[in-house]
């Protein structure tokens, strides 16, 4: 039998020493990790990025079919998002955890090995943060700091008309997993029978287990690309689209046939009879990086086969359009995952 | 009738513009706020302190009698708090904010309206954060952000043998205003009658709108004070030095007639058949700072009435102890709150 201990035994500051007492520091910045009233960063010379996000069970994740490591892992890497979204470098992250009394200290042992794998991969240091008890579900505060050279971050509202507007991999198939899930759920929930994932790991991987792309970040650096604007996509290409452009003050068209699918993902969608253009359009949860160059910036970014062109930016009266496969021109509408509805 | 606009109708980002059209960006080292992927700080040539807490409806706050705007002014103030005990001076949050659909835009324009009077009031900038619905209650997590000149940040690990435990302003006070209002909370529920909290306005405020000690943060740079450690007394007295002990490997005798006590909330005490040094001791939520300095700096501390010695620190091997105003030395023990029982 599995081990439970209960957190109660342990007391808030056993709980916390328990959690982090396998916490390396990796970046030199890091002058007082967990353990004090605050961390104390060093950013001397360099601009501090920070970003902070709730993820909220229920609301942002279902524990019948998210394993607590992944989600560690995952609460980790959509902050990361953020800050890479800014062309800045995490550095280190604060995490607070409420969880009600269902979850042993094994459980949240899972949860912060997610976080640990997270932040080795990312070499991000976890400096502190705050545990609670909580009356229900599992609540999750992450915020991460990130550290960009004097004015080198990238907002979302310097995108000017012609700019190419880019994005990196592929798109909707995270949406793909979730509905996947969500139907292995309820057919679990009503006939017993257990889920059947077969060869969909793929979708389920990148809605469970997303990445951040610390490599085009990387690239921009390298190849000397700067962008105009940039946000990373997890509302939904559409919606995080027109915040580029409302931001910008401009207008934009976006081409259906660019949009990058994944072919495995795109066969699954037409199982579902699902459109993939609006799996990608309205889904979410993908954690690519959309962003605008300047034209000049061709060649550097055809380059790069990670990264797709997808569209250009206009002026802002000539609103935001999709150019569908068939010719036909569609204004844009937001229909991100409103989670307030 | 008062207004009331369903949040739904508003969605998150016509919510999150709705609640943050109102911020001013007082610090230079904003460079970005709200409104994008991340916020940017300029932090050159100085080191940055982060801090993040947990607040939860049902376990740290109850809304029953704590009205919204206090508790967006307390939501900021106990991170505050925390940058003060690292000796730095505070400049940025970010906050996320939870909420099920029982609350209305109204509701959260208050909690909002506390939370800028504490960005006013303690000159920091509201730079970003996440707004999301939750199942069940409201959930605040923030973010708070200082700077401090290089290396002059105070830890709780560097207290010596014979440092003076110094404590800022009066203890115990907010664990009698929490004590009355649940007591008028459960009379009220039982029979129907109103609160009864005639001139009980100081133990009340100290509960629901506490403040952070940055007139003694200030009066350590003009004085030339450095403390040898600090905490900010969140848990109770006797936990909170129990911290600084630990970490710096000391021991300690604190005298029991040198804790500094309001007169109106000793009265409180003794009416509640409460003995005011246990309030003190197990309390928490005073917010008050608690720190060690060098036999040295003891006619500094003296010049400042806001100020209270009320220890000093010993060998690790002569334990913590309390000695009771008739002379008795007993062992402190952290009987801090512990809301993981």
């Amino acid at each position: 039998m599995e081990q439970r201990t209960e957190i109660a035994n342990l007391g808030e500051f056993g709980l916390i020493e328990q959690l982090t007492k396998d916490i390396e520091i990796v970046n030199s910045s890091t002058l007082v990790g967990v353990g004090d009233d605050g961390a104390v960063i060093d950013h001397f010379g360099r601009q501090t990025v920070l970003s902070s996000d709730l993820l909220l069970e229920g609301i942002h994740f279902d524990l019948a079919y998210t394993p607590l490591k992944h989600l560690g892992y995952k609460s980790v890497v959509v902050n990361l998002s953020d800050i890479y979204a800014m062309n800045a470098t995490p550095t280190q992250i604060l995490l607070n955890i409420g969880f009600s009394n269902r979850f042993s200290l094994e459980a949240l042992e899972e949860f912060y090995a997610g976080v640990r794998a997270a932040c080795d991969a990312y070499e991000v240091d976890l400096v502190g943060g705050d545990t609670s008890s909580s009356g229900k579900g599992f609540i999750i505060s992450v915020t991460a700091i990130g550290e960009v050279a004097p004015d080198s971050y990238v907002r979302r509202n310097g995108a000017g008309v012609n700019d190419l507007i880019c994005v990196s991999g592929e798109l909707g198939a995270a949406f793909l997993g979730l509905t996947l899930l969500e139907r292995e759920k309820k057919i679990f929930e009503t006939t017993g029978t257990q889920p059947d994932l077969e060869g969909q790991a793929l979708i389920v991987g990148r809605l469970l287990k997303p990445e951040a792309r610390k490599d085009i970040i990387a690239y921009f650096a390298e190849s000397g690309i700067m962008p105009s604007s940039m946000i990373d996509v997890s509302d939904g290409l559409s919606s995080d689209l027109l915040h580029l452009c409302k931001q910008s003050s401009t207008g934009c068209v976006l081409y259906e046939d660019k949009i990058p699918f994944n072919e495995e993902a795109r066969e699954f969608a037409y199982k579902l009879k699902l459109d993939p253009t609006a799996c990608a359009l309205s889904g979410g949860e993908d954690y690519e990086l959309l962003f605008t160059v300047a034209q000049t910036d061709y060649e550097k970014i055809k380059a790069n086969p990670a990264i797709s062109i997808i569209g250009y930016m206009t002026e802002t009266d000539a609103g935001c359009n999709l150019i569908t496969r068939g010719g036909n021109t569609h204004a844009l509408v937001a229909q991100g995952w409103n989670h307030l509805k």
